[in-house]
């Protein structure tokens, strides 16, 4: 645990920002963490390579001869002025296991490699899952030429940058065979308040919510006088979405109350600061909603729901909702035997059983639709994610550590 | 109405913009406007005389030796790039008639005074009723010390320049005794739908909405992850803001159908653009709040409701509602006599009688706040108001003249 707590420093060090730290996928702050990586690996004579994304791989040779692997992973960007561990916290967990064991001299029959993935966090190349889909020769070719959000040059330029191989991922071919994964894990902050709440220090994630959003609708009406226009000749754009919203608010909680695993956010709500006042009647709403749910049925029930609000919302108020591009993801099942054995894990290291859903996306959503057999660990943090604030206690990622390495004794 | 007619074509040809017509306060193109009232009214002998503010008076003298006036008034400033009939079709109106009267012989028992009122568009100098409270008396000397948006220089500057007495008005000396005036009665374009909407060239005003504002309120919640955060752990200031707007919608139906006079708008309702985004729960809503009425009681009792749902939603949410400081006009009351007389004008004309609130405000509000008896007279407008398009048929604008006309010789 020196290593990772000293790695952790090291990267805080280097990353500083005016708040938090930030690592731009295939920017200097991402390319750091990898470069520090490889050369600890390196130095205890573990194997590393780069494929033609820029994922780093660093194996400790099995004793099996099995020629199959076992992949412990995340990724080492971070949204902008983000925490030090959403991320960093799965490599560093995975390479102390592979830097403790190779210095013991212990290996497990198959291969055991840590990866860092690049590009997960999409607020720097609007798209999902980048680093991982390259390595499993799953991300469209159109993705390459999607461009960074601060630099607005592409993703193809920024590999290139770094000498990377944006043809070779263009051409959709996989960095690493699938069916030759044993199975992959990430160990990652949970992101959210539940393991504090529940206080508890590590949780076995049992599956990844999908989602649909619509990330630019609008809900269109008319300006007009907040004095002198009468109600039934209003056409507003401020009480037609916030109609919606609780019209979607109360369809969550039924849902939830019959046993439903989602949630229901509009993050953004906007009128349009260039043409907005006090004294008119909003002629426009910009907003965006997210729901989630491990359950693809449910995803598939709440957007009829919100289709049929849509209607209803422009019939009872006179105005046009164009809910723009539908954009989402499928949820992932984790493989119920390594969910088992990591929960065993649990009991082995003297912890509960813990199990949750997860909220929020991760590489291991792109494992298992490729149908490697996946799971995740989740360790108790502090402050949510994404924000300065984050934190995460060294002692619960001790532990979430040890119940990963002991898990990992336990796949056959 | 052919004086009319001319006078309007040509302040539209003087005081043309890019798009529509500016009139500045106190500006040229409002003294353009004076000046022409002025000669218009002295080459058929009225008695003309400028105030220490700059308001002017052209008076057809009554017959009776009453010593009291009826004062037919609206303003002759618009808005930068406005329309051409917001405040002049008020005195035109009253020249019309004056100017008739005078070269037909008739005259009221009444001093007929046809009065032009400054800088009655609150965006140039950010101060409401600037020249009808300087007519009466009831300018704070500090106004005076108002800057002009476009120039920034003072309100008393620019009356220097136009060789008026700012000493004069902040000193508070009435430039007409309120006591000694009958009525006063403004003409004006509605500047709203609802004569559109229920086919009628004309209304008689009941009175003038006031209102209560919170024009800088704030919900405060917690950021937190869309995905990773479960509903009962979410301080979500979205779904508590849009839970706001629908409680006092559905107070604003409850008063409506009680017979409550009176608007709520939200006019502005947004997330803070440097923090929100799709995939995160806001942590924080800006919303105006805007609730009009012409009956105190209304405005009181929707005031307390308000209110009580802002500590509801604080309960009910977990969020902070920050109302920040609360704004507002007392509603002016039309004198019922009037009202009576002009609405009886109307079917005298061949109208329906027709009445309704004003939910904007006008120079009439001093009047009636000062004490003289006052009703207004809304005519049908195209296209609202404060825009280049606002525009107004000039067969309606005659209908109303001709409502005016038979009103003021009702008046005793």
């Amino acid at each position: 645990m020196a290593l990772a707590g000293r790695l952790f420093d090291a990267l805080r060090e280097e990353t500083r920002d005016t708040l938090g730290v930030t690592r731009a996928a295939y920017g200097a702050g991402e390319q750091f963490a990898h470069d520090l990586v490889a050369r600890e690996a390196r130095e205890v004579g573990l194997d590393v390579r780069v494929d033609a994304g820029g994922n780093l791989y660093a194996v400790l040779p099995g004793h099996g001869r099995t020629g199959r692997s076992i992949i412990v992973g995340s990724h080492l960007d971070s949204v902008p002025m983000g925490g030090n561990f959403d991320g960093a916290a799965g490599v560093l967990a995975g390479l102390a296991i592979a830097v403790s064991w190779r210095k013991a001299g212990f290996s497990l029959a198959d291969d055991l490699v840590v990866m860092a993935i690049r590009a997960e966090e999409s607020n720097w190349f609007p798209y999902s899952y980048v680093g991982s889909k390259m390595a499993l020769g799953r991300l469209p070719a159109e993705a390459l030429q999607v461009r960074r959000s601060d630099t607005g040059r592409t993703l193809a330029e920024h590999m290139i940058d770094l000498g990377l191989a944006p043809a070779t991922i263009a051409a959709g071919i996989p960095q690493i065979e699938p069916s030759a994964v044993r199975a992959f894990i990430e160990l990652h902050i949970e992101q959210g308040p539940v393991l504090i709440e529940e206080e508890q220090p590590v949780a076995v994630v049992t599956g990844i919510r999908g989602s649909f959003r619509y990330r630019q609708a609008r809900v269109l009406g008319q300006y007009a006088h907040s004095g002198a226009v009468p109600r039934k000749y209003r056409r507003d754009a401020v009480v037609a979405a916030a109609d919606l919203v609780m019209r979607l608010q109360r369809d969550w909680l039924r849902l939830e109350a019959e046993g439903h695993d989602m949630t229901f956010t509009v993050g953004q709500f906007a009128t349009d600061p260039a043409q907005h006042a006090f004294s008119k009647i909003a002629g426009e709403v910009a907003l965006s909603i997210d729901v989630r749910s491990h359950d693809q049925a449910t995803l598939d029930r709440m957007h009829a729901l919100c289709l049929a609000h849509f209607a209803a919302i422009e019939a009872e108020h006179g105005v046009v909702v164009e809910h723009g591009p539908l954009t989402g993801s499928e949820p992932a099942t984790m493989a119920p035997d390594l969910v088992e054995g990591f929960a065993t894990a649990q009991q082995d290291c003297g912890l509960c059983r813990f199990e949750m859903a997860s909220g929020a996306g991760h590489d291991t959503a792109t494992f298992a639709a490729a149908g490697v057999p996946s799971v995740m660990l989740f360790v108790r943090n502090q402050n949510g994610s994404h924000n300065p604030d984050e934190a995460m206690e060294m002692a619960d990622f001790q532990l979430a550590t040890h119940v990963l390495s002991t898990g990992l004794t336990r796949i056959v």
